[in-house]
C-alpha cells in the first residue's frame, strides 16, 4: 500500500502553486504558476531517484529505471494545469498519485522489470489554449507540434511563445517515446461513484467529444434608437444557439451532454447591440452515432437561428475526438487490483477528456477513477477525501507494478 | 449661416483622438484620450474668446459674454466622449456645433443679449461608468455627487478616482449654474430621418429607459462529467432571459425596444458550466406605460426562468429616467429656425438618452437632430455627410441667437 499522508501532504503542498479565489487553484497552462508547479515536481522526481526528459511541447518524463535493459516503460501520469477556477485534485492526483508509487517501491525497495515513468502532459485543460489535452494529442501524431505552437491565448499569444517563456520547452522530440503501457489515475469529476458508493472506478470507456467555437456577425447599433425591425442582433442569436445546444443534447438523453461554456459578445457595451459574439459549445457522447447526430442537428438549427436574423455566422471545429475503448488487458490490471486490494468498484465510463485518451491510441492504456464530492470538478470547491486519494493510488500501484513486472 | 468647412474641419480634427480600430474612435470616458480631446476643446474655445469653467464633476463650460449683465446664459452642447467602438459624431457634433455657433457670431460680429455657454458633459455615454449621462444627471439633481463618483469601471477604477487621474475635477460646484435655455444638437442615432428624406428633426419628446443588470448564480461543473440533471447552468439562464427581453419588447410594439449589450459567464471556459452570468437589460419607450410594463413583465419571467433551473437571481437598476417632453417654446424656437432657412424638418422622438434629457427636468431646453447614414450609431462606421451637420449646426445657430436675443 501506498503512505496515505504522504500523498496528500504533497497534493496540498502543490495546491499552493497558483491559489484561487475561493480555496481552489489558478494555475492555468504555461503562466508563471505553471512554471513553478513543474519545479516543484521536478524537485519531488530529483529527490526520489528519477531522471527528467522534457520534450519540444513541455511534456515531463521522469523515469525510474528497470531491471530488464530491453523493456519498455510503463507510464503513469496526468497533468498538473488547471481550470482558471479549478480544483486542487484535477489532473494533480494521477501525476503525484505516480509519484506516490514510485516513492513506495523506493521505500519497499522494490524494482520492477519495466522501467516506470512519471509524466506531467502540458495544457491538458484546454482553456488557455484549445483544444484540450494538447501536448498528449502532438506526442500521439493527433496534432503537428507547429499547429500546436501557432494555438493562441485570449491575448493572442502563442503557445510555443509561452512554452519559451517559461523555460519548458525541452530538447527532446516529442512523441518518440515507447510505452509497455499507460496508466492514469483521475478524479472522476462526475457524480456516479459517490451516488453509488464505490471506492473505484474501472474506466472501460471514454465519451467522444465536439468542440465548436461559433463566430456570429451582426451589426452594432444603438439599443434605444434602432427600431427592433432593424436590427441584427448576435447577442440575440447566441441565445438561441446556446438554447438549442441545451435542447439537442436533451433530445440524445441518456449519453449525451453538451453546453456553452465561453460567451462574448462585442462591444459588451449595455447600450450597443451586439455586432458580434463568439462563443464555445461542448458536446459529449460515449455513443459516436449521438455524438456525430449533435453535432450536425447544432450545425443545421444555427444556421437557420442565423439566417432568421439576418446573421453572418461561422463555426470552427477546435476539439474533438471519437469515443474510446480502453485496453482489455489494462482494464484488468485495474478491476484485478481493486479485487485483490479488497476496494469496492464497478466499470465507469469516462465523462472528461483524459490524456490517456490520446495515448490509448498507441500503447495499451487504462484509467483509475476515484470519487469526488457531489461530483463537482472545474469549480474551486473540488473536494475528494485522503481516503479516496489513497485507494486510487493504491489501485494504480499494484496495477501498475503487476503490468511493469518484478 | 455657419461655416460649414470649419465645423467638418473641427470635426475632423477631434476624431483624430482616441482612434477606433474601423475608422472611428475609442474616446472613452476619462481615459488619457478623453483629457487630451478635452484640451484640444479648451484650446479652441480660448481662442475663440471664450472663459473656461470646470465643474467638480468635469463637465466644461465655455461662456461667451452677452450684453445684459443680469440676463441668463443659453447653453447648447453634448459631449465629447464616445462609446468604445463608437462614431466621429455621436456627441461631438452638439459640443462642435455648439463652437461653430460662437466662431459664426464672432465672425459676424453679433453680440447677444444673453451670454452663450458652450457645454461638454462628462461620461454621457455610460459604458466605462453606468449610467448614461452621468455627470448631467448630477448637476441636474438627479443623482448625488458621491454616489456618482463612487460608481465603477470593469477594472473596479472608481469615477472620481479617474477623474482626477486625468485632471478635470474642476472648482466649481455641480448644479449651481442656471440656465435661461438649453438647445442641444445631435446625430439621430435611428433610420427615420434620413428614410423620410428631411434635413431636421424638431425633437419634441424623448424615449424614457430602464437600464437592469441582472445576476445569475449557479454551480461551475464539469461540461463532460456532469449529467444533464444535476445541471446548474446560468449561461442558459442569460440564454433564456436574453431571448424574454426581445420578445417582451416585440409585444409592446410599436415605440418600444429592448436588448442585451453586455453580457458575460464566468469562468467563461470552454470545459466548464457557467457557475454565474451577469448581463445588462436596455428597454425603451417613450409611453411610460410600455416602459413600466416591460421592466414588471421581465422581472416575473426572469425569475421564472432562474427558478427553473435552480438559480440564484439579483436584477438591479443600474439607469433610469421618464419619457421627457421638451420645452415647448424652444421646440418652436427649433421649428422655426429650420423654416426660416428653408430645411426640410419632421417632428421626431428621441431614441437614445441625452444630456438635454436631464436638463428639461430644471431649464427650457429642446433638440435639433439631423440624419445619420442607416440609422446606424454606436458602431465606428456612423456616418454623416457635411451638409446634414451644417443644416444642423444652421438650425442650432438661429434658434440660439433668437433665444439668447440680438
Ligand atoms: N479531465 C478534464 O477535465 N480534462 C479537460 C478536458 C475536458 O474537458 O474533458
Ligand atoms: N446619445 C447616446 O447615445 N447616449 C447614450 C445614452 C443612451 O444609451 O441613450
Amino acid at each position: 500500500r501506498i503512505n496515505p499522508d504522504r500523498l496528500w501532504d504533497t497534493l496540498m503542498e502543490m495546491a499552493k502553486i497558483g491559489p484561487g479565489v475561493a480555496g481552489g487553484n489558478n494555475r492555468q497552462t504555461l503562466t508563471d504558476a505553471d512554471s513553478e508547479g513543474r519545479h516543484l515536481f521536478a524537485g519531488w522526481c530529483a529527490k526520489a531517484g528519477l531522471k527528467m526528459g522534457v520534450d519540444s511541447m513541455g511534456n515531463m518524463f521522469a523515469r525510474r529505471e528497470g531491471t530488464d535493459p530491453d523493456a519498455l516503460p510503463v507510464y503513469v501520469g496526468s497533468h498538473l494545469d488547471t481550470q482558471p477556477t479549478g480544483g486542487k485534485y484535477d489532473g494533480v492526483l494521477g501525476v503525484l498519485g505516480g509519484l506516490e508509487v514510485i516513492r513506495s517501491l523506493n521505500d519497499l525497495n522494490i524494482r520492477t522489470k519495466h522501467p516506470i515513468v512519471v509524466t506531467n502532459w502540458t495544457n491538458e485543460e484546454g482553456t488557455r489554449f484549445a483544444p484540450a489535452m494538447l501536448a498528449s494529442g502532438v506526442f500521439a501524431g493527433e496534432h503537428t507540434e507547429d499547429w500546436a505552437k501557432a494555438r493562441t491565448d485570449a491575448d493572442g499569444k502563442t503557445f510555443g511563445d509561452e512554452l519559451r517563456r517559461v523555460g519548458w520547452e525541452g530538447d527532446e522530440r516529442v512523441g518518440t517515446r515507447k510505452m509497455h503501457a499507460f496508466f492514469e489515475l483521475h478524479i472522476e469529476q462526475g457524480p456516479i461513484l459517490e451516488a453509488e458508493g464505490k471506492q473505484i472506478g474501472v474506466v472501460t470507456h471514454g465519451q467522444g467529444l465536439w468542440w465548436l467555437q461559433v463566430t456570429l456577425t451582426g451589426k452594432d447599433a444603438h439599443t434605444g434608437s434602432t427600431p427592433m425591425n432593424i436590427r441584427v442582433n448576435a447577442g440575440l442569436g447566441m441565445a438561441r444557439i446556446t438554447e438549442a445546444v441545451h435542447r439537442i443534447a436533451m433530445d440524445h438523453q441518456p449519453d449525451a451532454v453538451g453546453a456553452v461554456g465561453q460567451a462574448n459578445v462585442y462591444p459588451n457595451s449595455r447600450n450597443v447591440i451586439p455586432g458580434k459574439a463568439v462563443f464555445t459549445i461542448d458536446f459529449r457522447s460515449p455513443d459516436l452515432g449521438k455524438l456525430t447526430s449533435m453535432r450536425e442537428k447544432l450545425e443545421a438549427e444555427a444556421a437557420e437561428i442565423a439566417a432568421d436574423l439576418g446573421l453572418g455566422i461561422e463555426i470552427e471545429p477546435v476539439g474533438h475526438f471519437d469515443p474510446v475503448t480502453f485496453d482489455e488487458g489494462c482494464v484488468t490490471a485495474v478491476r484485478d487490483a481493486a479485487e485483490r486490494l479488497g476496494y469496492s468498484h464497478m466499470n465507469i465510463v469516462s465523462g472528461a477528456g483524459h490524456d490517456a485518451c490520446w495515448m490509448n491510441r498507441l500503447f495499451p492504456t487504462a484509467m483509475v477513477m476515484c470519487p469526488c464530492v457531489d461530483g463537482l470538478s472545474h469549480n474551486e470547491a473540488e473536494e475528494i477525501s485522503k481516503e479516496w486519494a489513497a485507494a486510487g493510488a493504491d489501485v494504480l500501484f499494484h496495477a501498475v507494478v503487476e503490468t511493469a513486472g518484478i
